[in-house]
């Protein structure tokens, strides 16, 4: 049984973002650009205000995004949409751009704080009015978020990463333009790709997966694992690069149903506590959970479907990392064995475990860490 | 380059049916009910309008449906809205219920006539109302039309079949209850099928396909081959019947981007002129179709990106209408080599020619239609 609403309209293809003036003009006059220094520096940002202003809209720049945002950073974005009043949203970048302008839009339209549309608050706030409409444009193949209605923000005080919002909150446009990518630096390219991979394995699997989200999971594997390797060694190869981000963003809407994993789980906590990056965290992890997942014989099935054992697909992930130039083990990320129990007794507590196929304890995590010390560990 | 919006709802599950109250009670408190005799005798409408009656939603029944409707058919049901004055329009059968209460919808909100609307009218009127929403409940696993903007109706006058209404005039929920599909007959359930399979194919290698519209083509077709010899052969199987729905509906989300080819062109003919069912006509077409568009290097691939060379694909459907029990060649359609020049002249002229990858001549439809009179004629 499903129930498959989809919120987002996606306009796809190479050169796309020349579309961004005509498409905003449909929502307004005033269009905040929420982006950070990096997209600002190779020049996307200057870009998408020439075509606002072409299309006679007026626009001001939020560039101040940091990588993992806190609740501080969607404040001061706040604060300058506050002063601007936008029409629309429009986010370039990566999932922090985009998480920020998400965060900034609920509190522009409901008020804050920010921690009120944590999905695992007590006293969670539903929106009672209508969101600004809002525009995403990923500058990376990874995160999905160009589709998805959670915005992921970390606590400035505690570190915690919350998930805010409900079904509804997806932004209004997804503009998905390949060439974004093509100036990516390698180590992005390889991070945010890993973590599309491990979007489409990890939704594969989850007990909420569903027909409809398997579509999406099944093709997004498809186009990354054929493209992954292909983006590394020719970055310009622009039909690689559509194909990667149309695979991260088919990722992103099975996410919206079948959720995540413990994959996730285990990362948040190495992201918190050694600044693992979310890509690589994810990626370490993940063939330790698959030979976990797959010792449950409908698990193992789902992970077949990918068309190969779970196994080889465990390898094939480990070989990917390699090629990517990214760790195979924790050891290599920094991460010491005495950290564990802290390690573990967090990742339980995380949303995306609740939705893992198989039921996990602090303990299970705790040797699923271990396993991932060394390589030769399992 | 691809700009997709879904506008329409999916809920889908054994047994969804129950859910038709409560998705209606939110659209309002009267709806029109627009289904077929065959439908009534089954008692679907009677579970139907009790699961209303439960939702405190007043129902009328307008079950004069006819197969292929004509604008008199909708004009009989817009009399019946007019008097009535639903909220909300719920169709429940076959594409013929589905694409009269389109019809009635337009009618409804905009007046008549119905030909204001054919896509191929040079003074198409466009919709400058909201439509009232619509739920669309499919009875058969074929048509897709529960999830497309356009409603199928033939002209009583010259029995031209018209492509009426634009893109945002989908249904707002498709419910997929594979339950219903259960009592189909034999026949209904084979002729279905092909449709829905001919739709799989041909939106694989149309002219406008894009990424996504090939993601629905292609899973439509794993989901329709994998289970289309099941259902004639253990017609209570429940999973069978819901990847066949599904698939059919896949197809159909496919067909609103990449449109259709020449099977239907050839087909819609045979249909005025033989009243060859819609399924048969298109099935029996498209061996010859396949072997055609084939002959192009890049439809080629389009083909064989559903798995199997094209030669193999054409055999294939064509044990397919054979175990359907369905005629493999015209003359056991009961049409003769006489009536081509005619047949061709007004496949050339149907709107699906303009999509198919190959373009086509009066004559090149011509040789299809031969090619297909007897089974050795290839």
């Amino acid at each position: 049984m499903f129930d498959w609403q989809l919120h987002t309209r996606i306009v796809c293809g190479a050169g796309a973002l020349a579309q961004l003036g005509e498409l905003a003009q449909k929502r307004g006059t005033r269009a905040l650009l929420v982006s950070d220094p990096g997209i600002v520096a190779v020049g996307h940002t200057a870009r998408a205000e020439a075509f606002l202003r072409e299309a006679g809209i007026e626009s001001t720049l939020f560039s101040d995004v940091h990588e993992n945002p806190t609740t501080d950073d969607v404040d001061a974005c706040w604060e300058v949409a506050k002063a601007f009043r936008p029409d629309v949203l429009i986010a370039l970048g990566g999932g922090s751009a985009m998480d920020t302008a998400k965060g900034c839009n609920f509190l522009l339209t409901h008020g804050g704080p920010l921690s009120d549309f944590w999905v695992a608050s007590p006293n969670r706030r539903g929106f009672s009015q209508p969101l600004l409409p809002s525009i995403t444009i990923p500058t990376t193949a990874g995160t999905g978020s160009e589709v998805q209605c959670h915005a992921l923000i970390a606590d400035a005080q505690t570190h915690a990463k919350m998930a805010l919002g409900e079904t509804g909150a997806e932004p209004t446009i997804a503009l998905l333009d390949p060439e974004l990518t093509l100036t990516l630096p390698r180590s992005v390219t390889a991070q945010t790709g890993i973590d599309a991979l491990v979007h489409a394995i990890e939704t594969a699997v989850t007990k909420p997966r569903t027909p409809h989200s398997l579509l999406f999971s099944h093709e997004a594997f498809r186009k990354i694992s054929a493209n992954f390797s292909r983006v590394l060694e020719k970055p310009e190869d622009i039909q690689a690069r559509e194909a990667m981000l149309l695979g991260s963003t088919w990722a992103g809407l099975a996410i919206e149903y079948s959720m995540l994993g413990i994959a996730h789980s285990l990362a948040n906590p190495l992201t918190a506590h050694f600044g693992v990056v979310h890509g690589q965290a994810v990626g370490v992890m993940l063939p330790h959970v698959i030979h976990f997942n797959a010792q449950d014989p409908t698990t193992r099935r789902a992970y077949e479907a990918l068309g190969q054992s779970p196994e080889a697909l465990a390898e094939k992930v480990t070989e990917w990392l390699r090629f990517a130039g990214l760790a195979t083990n924790l050891s290599a990320c920094g991460v010491s064995e005495d950290a564990i129990p802290t390690l573990s007794s967090e990742a339980v507590r995380q949303w995306t475990a609740s939705f893992n196929p198989r039921s996990v304890t602090t303990d299970d995590l705790a040797s699923l860490y271990h396993a991932a010390l060394t390589d030769k560990a399992r």
